[in-house]
């Protein structure tokens, strides 16, 4: 079982586990393969992965006639089989002499996007990307069910720069009995900003970006996209929706339609103006047993890796950026490629 | 000049450097090469980088006869030619709307730590290291006669995954006119233990892993080398002075060779251990113009960049490690090479 540990100084958790070091890894050598034959997450290899516990069928969705034919799916979710952490074991802590533990429980599951191994999520429709985010905020709800999860993270991978190990369109879910610390300190800064000026700061971002317009890199009724004003990495972009509301899992099913349409505006503009594009996408939320709240609003983050992205702000958190956010957005709104 | 930006929700400051982008970068091929002829930091290229601000000759230390002889050095410290901070401007806040800048008012300079391109930190001897460290101990004390300048950070990038750009052995320092977040969280946490239990966390860090011993990766008579309980990277390593101080700057110069020592032993054991060994060698140190506190104590982190690390950490502060630190340890002791 995974242990997570906290360290005493900064208490921040650490996952260690141990299994997960022999998950296979398709980038280990050259770039990025297309051995379809071999994936885990293509047709055929249903056996290869834990089984399913959700799937989205071809033709007339989750009909009997069409869940007869197993193979015939258009999205799968299923249990990580190199987890992070598991369910099972009890989320007590435990005293380690001046040191603080926990049973590495939770759920870790893996939502295989499509069954096309070389469709990247930018090339699908949107209705497939919708049918993505519908899921995310079925499994979120699911899986708050358990009273030992607090947190529900919701993350894609993509390309070897962001530490992805599989090319085969994925993301992840993870389930976990506290929030991250980052999370918290996230929450806690907005919470200072509405006590001490009396709004949401990213209701406040949406309208200064949104006069500003240099920032901007892509609009629909309910979204908008923005290069931050202190982007830590070249081309970071944020999708906020422009309605308040604190709780990504709450948001109503009739948006996912327009979410996925500024994703995918967002990834594609993206492609054009980075080269070998990897990115980490994460859904910033509120932990999932916090009630509604003015001061947090949820929101998507995309952080491009450019391949020779300085490491030590990882530890520091001392961002240095060498391209400014009004740059970035505006060689993305022109499809300008930027040359490392 | 750069500017320095405020994020609204988190409070973190990143630096804007449009400038650091033109600069070179040798590792944009393949792997690390061995080009001392368009090295900027061999001898011979002296005036490729701004003019040094301190430097080491050879032979009887910094004697007029040896400075006569302008390229006989074996340590020079040199204005970074593509500066993240520049002097000059005002540490005054600028308002942004609801956005808060700063000038990127600081000083960045490049410790060249030897002549020979070659020659990595652990292959020099016990005193050459020391020099290093005393010069860094040198450096801060100059530095924060300015008094802007709030926090000086000194670090070392080592190898293409912990982001140096130029292979020639050297490390950084960046004297700022804020102590970074990540910094003051640290503090933060330390401040609180003390509060808390009445003691100096680091202090009981080494009472704690000197009595169970499966963390010790290294002993002199002034440090200890520890992987620590919370490991977020693989074979990460802490070298903590026994002495309680906080601040490094105030070490005594008589330790500098003990320092050095068991730096030179961690070093060599990571790369023993470790496949193309990249990693962020970084003093933790108290802002300089801090009082002398019994809640922080100065220490050094090195942390290890395996190529296939995740990258979502970064923006998250959720860490997943799939090697214990009592695993890394033993391996490092035994000189085991960790397979990735």
């Amino acid at each position: 079982m995974p242990e997570i540990r906290k360290d005493p100084v900064f208490g921040r958790w650490v996952i260690i586990a141990s299994g997960r070091q022999s998950r296979p890894n398709e980038f280990k050598g050259e770039s990025a393969p297309e051995n379809v034959r071999n994936c885990p997450f293509c047709p055929g290899h249903e056996e290869e992965t834990p089984p399913s516990v959700y799937t989205l069928y071809a033709g007339n969705g989750k009909g009997a006639k069409a869940r007869s034919k197993q193979r015939d799916w258009r999205l799968r979710v299923v249990l990580n089989k190199y987890p992070a952490l598991v369910s099972g074991g009890s989320e007590a802590h435990a005293a380690d002499g001046i040191y603080d533990r926990m049973d590495g429980v939770g759920v870790h599951e893996v939502v295989i996007e499509t069954p096309d191994h070389n469709r990247q999520l930018e090339d699908m429709s949107v209705p497939e990307i919708a049918d993505i985010f519908r899921t995310f905020i079925l499994r979120v709800n699911d899986l708050k069910k358990d009273p030992r999860i607090k947190y529900v993270m919701i993350f894609k991978n993509f390309g070897r720069n962001a530490g992805a190990s599989l090319a085969h369109p994925h993301s992840q879910i993870v389930a976990m009995p506290m929030a991250p610390i980052r999370v918290a300190q996230e929450i806690a800064g907005a919470k200072k900003y509405r006590k001490d000026r009396g709004a949401c700061v990213f209701c406040d971002i949406l309208r200064q970006e949104t006069g500003y317009k240099k920032r901007v890199v892509g609009e629909t009724r309910n979204f908008l996209a923005v290069t931050p004003y202190a982007s830590r990495f070249t081309f970071e972009t944020w999708i906020i929706p422009k309605k308040h509301q604190s709780h990504f899992e709450r948001m109503e099913p009739g948006l996912a339609a327009d979410l996925a349409a500024i994703v995918k505006g967002t990834i594609s503009k993206l492609r054009a103006s980075v080269e070998e594009l990897s990115y980490n996408l994460i859904v910033h939320t509120m932990p999932v047993r916090n009630p509604a709240a003015g001061h947090y609003h949820w929101h998507i983050e995309i952080m491009p890796k450019l391949s020779q992205a300085a490491g030590f702000e990882w530890g520091t958190g001392f961002y240095i950026n060498t391209v400014s956010p009004e740059d970035a957005a505006e060689m993305m709104n022109k499809g300008k490629k930027y040359k490392l």
